[in-house]
């Protein structure tokens, strides 16, 4: 069988996004969505397993990031932008699949190993984190996801997925279901401002696409640079100075990055200076996304209007797969 | 907040029911329906659990537990019977109780590990066999189930359900659910025809509500009673002898019994004799219901009609709870 190529994506709505995740993986969709059939998924319900007490700040989250989305240029046109916990089909085929995968497989799991381990869990880890790449299955397959873009950590997901949609198809007798594959990215991952490997919410070391301009120059202001570096015209080094490394990544004039870099080597260029700099260049990005974002802030049932229309697209789809499963499965009660 | 009391039983579809189902459970339930409202749900999704190579076999068994349901007096307009497969709700409040419940709690639950011992599953125990206390939880509460008919090997599960209703009411900082209390059945377990200690399909010692007359004669016939009476007129056994037992149970005349006690502890009454009685005796209690079932099964669409519409109406429910329990935990997006 010849299975339609589709894309599915999304984020945990546990923050709102930052420019970790605009190299990383939201500028690769507003590429993508010209080529492919898109979905975006809000996993709401996944960011429920580690906020199981905290929902209010899941659902406050899901408008941040849904903005974050339209902000940039996902365009709901081309991508289909759903939120997890509205697709009753997704926890049904996960509750099926669950008897397709034993307990330790799932412990095995080198992603879930990882994350329990970074979580400390130890012997209290909740059900619902160990199963979640059953979850995670569920999301891909309702939609009948091929494309599936990740980072290298999440490889062993998508091994997972692979695995429960053969057992299922030799099992069922059907081939209901693609297997995916994984769409690596090619961009590393972006250093925190405080030089630690990665930018995220929780090290408190990010830069938001919602970040105001006040904002955006006080966190370029306390970047890491290099700390013998103390007197402007003293030499100064390249190599693990974050600004530099934004600069790399963020500033499309590769000639005066490189100028700028030689004046640091030599001495004579002030971090200040430097900074300010920086502070142009990211500042340059974000304000068209900062516009927008206002803009459709004003409006924001609308922007839910968005999501629920896309949703209820997914919804469909859904359907038409649970129906097959339901066929195969031997289900369908009429 | 004050519950009604609401009964949810219900049996998985691996077999047709037989005389241990009849007296254990499904006379005790064609009582409580004239006293409460009683949920029955047929489990073809536990079922699956461990038959998940094997669908139509769940699928065909559902048809038979139905009949039997229907042919012993279960009556649709007092008792709603159910498909779990068809309430995609239980799955989504699975998803959700599955946070808060962690893995260790589940491996510890008495039932589990005695059943999985049972199975002999090692380390290959499938995770949907790991949740299923969870997946009953959600059973029970999406009906909002108070009282919950079971034997003493399943009270575990029941305060496996207590305690995610509390941390549900708790974390969310809403009574949605009420507790639900064990009603454990004063009637012992049926023996086998074997003599071992319990009826059930898997040992093949049953003797099914749709057996017919000639069936159930050679079952009868091939009763275990006292091993050491040979000869008619040798004194036999009472204690251990399975027709007793079955005559304990299902013979209305006591003083009858009394007598044929009497006469074959004193030697002169013969096995074949006393089983043909005991035969008699439990084709008066079949016949009724074989008649009442080989109707029934003449119009398979109108019995299967009967089940959609119970499903129907506990799909209402069901969303009704959902609502509730999506405000609770603000997932309801508008």
């Amino acid at each position: 069988m010849k299975f339609e190529d589709i894309i599915l994506t999304g984020d945990r709505p546990t923050g709102p996004l930052h420019l970790g995740h605009y190299v990383g993986s939201l500028l690769n969709r507003v590429t993508l969505q010209d080529q492919y059939k898109q979905y975006i998924m809000i996993a709401d319900l996944q960011a429920l397993t580690d906020n199981a007490d905290n929902p209010q700040k899941v659902r406050d989250n899901v408008m941040e990031v849904l903005l974050d989305y339209l902000s940039v240029g996902i365009d709901p046109k081309k991508t289909t932008i759903f939120v997890q916990s509205m697709i009753p089909e997704i926890a049904e085929l996960t509750v099926l699949y669950l008897n397709l995968v034993t307990v330790n497989r799932l412990q095995r799991n080198p992603t879930v190993k990882a994350e329990m381990q970074s979580k400390s869990y130890g012997e209290t880890v909740p059900a619902g984190f160990l199963m979640y790449p059953v979850s995670q299955a569920a999301d891909i397959t309702i939609v009948k996801g091929t494309i599936i873009p990740v980072g290298e950590d999440q490889l062993p997901m998508i091994e997972q997925t692979n695995e429960i949609v053969r057992s299922f198809n030799r099992i069922y007798g059907k081939e209901v279901f693609p297997e995916a594959k994984a769409l690596v990215s090619k961009v590393g991952r972006l250093a925190g401002l405080d030089g630690k490997a990665k930018m995220s919410k929780s090290l408190g070391n990010a830069i938001y696409l919602s970040d105001d301009a006040d904002t955006l120059k006080k966190k370029v202001m306390s970047m890491y640079t290099d700390p013998g570096h103390l007197r402007v015209e003293d030499p100064g080094q390249i190599e693990g100075n974050m600004v530099f490394e934004y600069l790399d990544v963020f500033d499309t004039n590769k000639e005066k990055v490189a100028e700028l870099k030689h004046q640091y080597r030599q001495g004579g260029l002030g971090d200040v200076k430097l900074k300010m700099y920086l502070f142009q260049v990211l500042n340059d990005l974000l304000t068209p996304i900062r516009l927008k974002r206002a803009e459709l802030a004003k409006n924001k049932d609308a922007v839910m209007q968005i999501l629920l229309e896309g949703t209820q697209q997914v919804r469909l789809v859904a359907q038409k797969t649970m129906d097959e499963v339901r066929k195969a499965m031997h289900l369908n009660y009429e």
